[in-house]
């Protein structure tokens, strides 16, 4: 590039200036004139004015854009002026931090809370509103009938149930949620974060929302995940709903917090009697074990309840594995249950069974069990480790023998001790937070309270990643 | 606002200047120097001197934005100077037309072009190549194993024929391909037009990216995607494969462009010997007339051939209204075929049956059937007036009986004229010189040869869309 200007400028005197010609603009090919010295730009082109100004016009943009997102979607934390003695100022971080803004991204299949199942749901709707309890301003994005404490904001004028994972579904719900958060930003009321439970779409495109983004990942790891992480997960700050589902995340995944999922234990009943049954509750597929459950029940010389749905592609396995043994009194199967009959099925339980043969990623139903007041029996995988506390909510053990003789044990645990635990561990408020920590490590990256923030975006280590959260 | 300056400087003294006072930024709380009068921004707050440059540098970056996806993402047409005689010059189109640097975007789930079936592959595969041909710079993103005289960017790393319209693959293909063609342009070399044919996540997020986007509706205009296309299809220019789909769009969808799908007629056999039965090909479905076709082949006592799959779904209806028919010699169910057999099939056939009842949106197999030299005897329903040339490829008929009827008029065609009625219409050439219209209309908006280029994008009326590229 050749600088206008310089020794011929300062010379002052206009008889020294270059000739004077004409040309046509490299770029637009209109006739301009054209100095012999100038007008060239750092590709070599000779460009009109017009042409020329563009091209100023973009390059000072892309030096702005930083400035402009940091400026635009980073509130600053308040900070105090305190007096230091002798005269002198210093700055203090504040001492009630302020609240935030938060859009929860839902998923679009059904309401939250969900009217029947729906574990995502379950989580978003008591999250919403332990947030709102908590001083925060929060949106709801979710599907239509969606409901709570948050302002709510329905995407879709229906919901999908029986779409799960369709890309025009998805695709249509995360696009009206990315044109709701621009609007707010440009109506000059941004989102401090966006918290995504949606799916896949969010998160691949989350580096074009202009805010920050908390994508939770709320499924395990399979092959179509895996592969979609590794790729697209720097895109937000990812959290994890346990240690166990972060370990099997693929190379390079950053962990910006594990936060467990909310039960609220209180909406659990503490009338029911306690019955001499054993339950297990699930998906009828060889990892979630349902015969390894038959196989101890008939150990241990116990009655058996089994419950939950036998799904597409599960009917072989069911009639293999678990139809010859049922058997109408030791072993019974009763469907798929939900509501209160659900709570009253596990609250009426003698001990819930978990023989699980695969990374967990949460293992809600445990969660469940001991809200119910229902003591735990659980193979050592995936979370269980971190949900069982051992010898008050329930047993950690290997197989199906010792399944059998924990039977007996978990007898001597006390219902009150097993709702004890999981409030301890997985009440609203404390999910909320931790999350809350994780917002205000995304979204204020300069307030001095938070130790976790200083690089809680992008390179923090794993073990800082959840000390911030597990604090 | 209060403006600083004004009167007070141009008093040009000092001690007139109002009194410095020390405060805190309203926004960072930072201690500042703040004069009384001054320093507010337009929502009245009182900013530091760094939180007002960020203020300004967001301001002047909105400002610029328009310009600067102008200059980026906009190429101006080459145009010439004319000596118009007396000494003056004028500006004239250029004589040709520029090369344009297009980015095909193709589904995630099957190669281009498909090893079998692969409706919408097909057509990319036929576009790209074409595309090529007429000497632009095409670059195909694409699943893995696609090939062709474009440059192939594959996008996963593994074909995924059985998640068709699962969202995880679709918003991993898409993010990719975003991530490419902005590498791209940052790389200094943008693409004129991003022409998608992928699905719904690259419309629904087409205006975050910042390249022309023209999308081409494949399907039919069912309820969700007539919801899909209100919400998201101004993000990008429309194309449509006949005017009977642009007809059945949502309210307010524009037509950027219609345009054929394409079919290679050299690819198909011309040395296959006629024999005397009728062909119906499809899935079987109450809408594509499986059943009418049988009616009709017996009205007219002629054997029928009935090729296609039986979906999930299909079932009952194959059962009720397809099975009790086949006797193994008048009509016979010969299952889904592929290749050279199915190029056989078709060119044998005395005619081809599409005795369908809804709005189809191409009918691919009626053009497929004019190929292989076959007449065919169609409803007039959806775009069969836009592809059969009555009297020359076939015949229009208003029901059964009529078709019946037909079978002896159509005789009488050539399968010459039906190659050569496919080949007029619908050689990959056409097709592509009809997208590259399209293309220029949103890729160069100031060039002066394309009439159509005016208002494609946007507010274009139906009538002046369809001109513009059946021209």
């Amino acid at each position: 590039m050749t600088p206008l200007g310089g020794d011929r400028r300062r010379s002052g005197a206009s008889a020294l200036r270059p000739p004077v010609t004409f040309g046509r603009c490299d770029r637009c090919q209109m006739p301009t004139v054209r100095r012999a010295d100038g007008e060239e730009d750092e590709r070599g082109e000779r460009l009109c004015g017009s042409c020329a100004a563009g091209e100023r016009a973009v390059a000072q943009a892309r030096r702005a854009e930083g400035a402009v997102r940091t400026q635009l979607y980073t509130r600053r934390g308040s900070v105090e002026l305190v007096d230091g003695g002798g005269g002198t100022l210093t700055v203090s971080p504040p001492s009630t931090p302020r609240a935030l803004r938060i859009a929860l991204l839902a998923p679009p299949w059904l309401p939250v809370p969900p009217s029947g199942y729906g574990g995502v749901e379950t989580v978003v709707a008591l999250l919403a509103d332990a947030l709102v309890e908590r001083g925060h301003d929060v949106t709801l994005l979710a599907a239509p009938g969606s409901r709570g404490r948050a302002r709510v904001v329905p995407l879709l004028d229906r919901l999908h149930p029986r779409q799960i994972g369709a890309s025009v579904v998805e695709a249509d719900h995360v696009g009206r949620a990315f044109a709701h958060v621009e609007a707010e930003a440009l109506a000059g009321a941004p989102y401090d974060v966006v918290h995504d439970h949606s799916g896949w779409v969010a998160l691949a495109m989350a580096d074009r929302l202009p805010a920050p983004v908390l994508h939770t990942v709320h499924g395990s790891f399979d092959e179509d995940a895996s592969r979609f992480y590794a790729e697209h997960g720097a895109k937000a700050a990812i959290s994890y709903i346990s240690r166990a589902q972060a370990a099997t995340r693929p190379d390079g995944l950053a962990v910006d917090a594990i936060v467990p999922n909310p039960i609220d234990v209180d909406a659990w009943p503490t009338d029911v009697p306690k019955e001499d049954y054993l339950l297990w509750v699930g998906r009828f597929c060889p990892e979630k074990g349902p015969h390894r459950a038959i196989r101890a029940a008939k150990a241990a010389g116990r009655r058996l309840l089994l419950a939950g749905p036998v799904q597409p592609g599960q009917e072989r396995f069911f009639a293999e594995a678990v139809e010859p043994h049922l058997d109408g009194d030791q072993v019974r199967w009763v469907g798929e249950v939900g509501g209160r009959a659900k709570q009253e099925l596990f609250a009426a339980a003698a001990a819930f069974l978990m023989p699980i043969r695969w990374p967990e990623p949460f293992g809600m139903v445990m969660v469940e069990a001991m809200a119910a007041g229902t003591p735990v029996i659980a193979f050592p995988e995936g979370s269980v480790p971190e949900v069982v506390e051992p010898g008050r909510s329930g047993l950690v053990v290997g197989d199906e023998e010792a399944m059998a003789a924990a039977v007996a044990d978990v007898a001597e645990l006390a219902p009150a001790d097993c709702r004890a635990s999981a409030r301890e561990r997985f009440c609203p408020q404390r999910v909320a937070a931790r999350y809350e920590a994780a917002y205000r490590a995304i979204a204020t990256p300069g307030v001095p309270d938070a130790a976790a923030a200083a690089g809680a975006r992008g390179g923090v280590s794993d073990a800082r990643g959840e000390e911030a959260v597990a604090a």
